[in-house]
């Protein structure tokens, strides 16, 4: 499939930063990246690992213009026993395709997507941090490269995958956010790009994350663009909330995206017994069950803090202070698990680890 | 302002492509290209002009993963009299602004937009077709420079023009176009980005322009993401109807483009006497003063062709064919007229052109 991927050895390797202390998210990038070419006719090709370096295009790449721009994310974690491991990287690969498919750029062979970051992870395994919370943050991304303007699908792209070691989410642990409740600014709407994971829709989120911020809030929460009241997600978090005993997360609608930590909790919990819904929820009935005392958790779900629980959602001016800003034991259990079988404490009997 | 322009020379310049033979839509680039930087904390510094050619960034620059992307289209003609002017870019340099803003980027001065502009055509003069109906197109864009995964806006831009010399839009004179007004895909919506020139805008449209094609439709006629009803604009025109001797066209809503060429021709019919409201239309109003006879021209206006006369809008199935398919006289007036000022075989009396 698109032929051997052929390795050019980086040799002048970075000094690598000290993994005990605190990485961030996003800031140093390893020696090696995969990339491969689409060019109409003649499909994907040249599959290469090479050093990690600039990337140059004419500056009439469609990609500055057009924004044709999809991509990933994924960790690898370095368990207990010392296996390098990635979480459920084919669910990845399958959004990838699914995100290409919306804005019109080209699918790739799934199995050859995880294969591509296993060889790329194997090569830079050094980079996967030791310490439990830390672990290599994997960037797949597609984007567009033909020169050349007008508005049209692109004829050429870019497949390349870039890889950062990621210091633990909650360097202190599990840590309740504050959420700003968003009614102003809109996301996406059904018929829109939503549901892929495509550049544009986070730069239509930056003046509104900038209004959370303001508020002393950590992420947005989005309601939905026509009636502005249907829930549909965080920032970077699919989102959930436990009332009375049921969980319930808003269902895929087609203007969010479809979240695989979301994915692997609904089945867990499903699991363990607990009732689980997806469904169409009204701020109002958030309302509704903080104000008669049922609502007993909220929590956002994402690859990069696994869980989040939410302390308090700020609506219309005023705190919803959730469990009374506690860590709340369900977002706990969930963080424990899914963290356990990430590092191997759990064994996983879902066959959501990889080996590399 | 952000200091002197730089000036390299480009020693190695192209061959130029024969003017005369079809040019086609940003195929050709000229010799030259501006750029300038930003960083937090500088601001904008280092305007220079120098060789086009590639550019390069990291390959975790935030343009590729987050969309931080904006841009604008304007053109320089080649007047009657062999001088080279822009028309309007004070608005162009007024709409980057607009739409960095939402895009949380940061602004610049828009006298010294245009200026750099100038300066650009200027040494690239040569560039400027001769031929009635050719021009230089000219592509002002901003995208995120910084290097770094997480959403947040970037800390570093850079701004970038570029120029491309482009044949006539209509080779033959004027010609009306098939639209496909679309109700399953959704463009922009209230709170969203619809009235910015961003990137992620035009990806988000590929799809339904490629369900366009597939109707023999040259673009697709966005309703409303929220109730499916109101008419919006078209891929890259606003659009306007002539019924029953008003001429009516979409306000600007929020959610969609606020076009120059739209605004210019507003001016041009209202000093003309021709009664023109701004107003939400619904397509029903449509299908209505078709079905009754009174819808007289419909036509889209746009940078790239000035004006394109709608020969036909396709909705549901059914081909609705305006004015016989014919051009229409209002289309044909507001045609002649801009480009009359462009080339300069009308005087200007709106100080819309700016001499280079
Ligand atoms: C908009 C959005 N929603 C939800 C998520 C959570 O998805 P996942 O659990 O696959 O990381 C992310 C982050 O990846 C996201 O960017
Ligand atoms: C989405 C969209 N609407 C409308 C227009 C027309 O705007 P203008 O007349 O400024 O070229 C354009 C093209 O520039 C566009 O991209």
């Amino acid at each position: 499939m698109y032929g051997q991927i052929r390795i050019e050895h980086n040799l002048s390797c970075k000094a690598k930063p000290r993994f005990e202390e605190d990485l961030g998210f996003g800031r140093h990038f390893t020696d090696h990246m995969f990339m491969m070419d689409f060019e109409e006719g003649k499909g994907w090709h040249d599959p290469r690992i090479i050093p990690y370096g600039p990337i140059s295009h004419d500056p009439s790449a469609m990609v500055f213009h057009y924004g044709q721009a999809v991509f990933e994310g994924l960790k690898a974690f370095r368990t207990e026993k010392d296996e390098i491991v990635l979480f459920r990287p084919d669910q990845n690969a399958q959004r990838l395709n699914r995100s290409s498919d919306r804005l019109q750029m080209p699918q790739m062979d799934e199995e050859f997507v995880v294969d591509a970051i296993r060889t790329l992870v194997r090569l830079d395994a050094d980079w996967v941090p030791r310490k439990k919370g830390s672990s290599l943050y994997i960037r797949p991304f597609v984007i567009a490269t033909e020169a050349g303007l007008g508005v049209r699908a692109s004829s050429r792209y870019s497949f390349v995958i870039i890889m950062s070691p990621v210091g633990a989410y909650y360097e202190e642990g599990l840590q309740p956010i504050n959420i700003l409740v968003e009614s102003h600014y809109a996301r996406a709407v059904q018929g829109g790009t939503g549901s892929a994971k495509t550049a544009g829709n986070y730069a239509a989120t930056l003046k509104a994350q900038a209004l959370a911020k303001e508020h002393n809030c950590a992420q947005v929460l989005w309601l939905d663009a026509i009636e502005k009241t249907y829930i549909e997600e965080a920032g970077s978090m699919n989102v959930f909330f436990k009332i009375n005993g049921e969980v319930v997360t808003p269902n895929l609608s087609g203007s969010i995206l479809d979240g695989i930590t979301r994915k692997s909790i609904i089945h867990l919990m499903k699991e363990w017994g607990i009732p689980v819904t997806e469904r169409k929820i009204s701020i109002d009935d958030i309302v509704q069950a903080y104000e008669n005392g049922t609502l007993e958790e909220a929590f956002g779900t994402g690859t990069a803090a696994v869980v989040s629980p939410i302390g308090s959602l700020l609506w219309n001016g005023t705190p919803m202070v959730i469990n009374q800003g506690n860590i709340g034991d369900l977002v706990r259990r969930l963080y424990d698990t899914i963290t356990g079988i990430q590092y191997g404490g759990i064994e996983d009997s879902y066959g959501w680890t990889i080996s590399c």
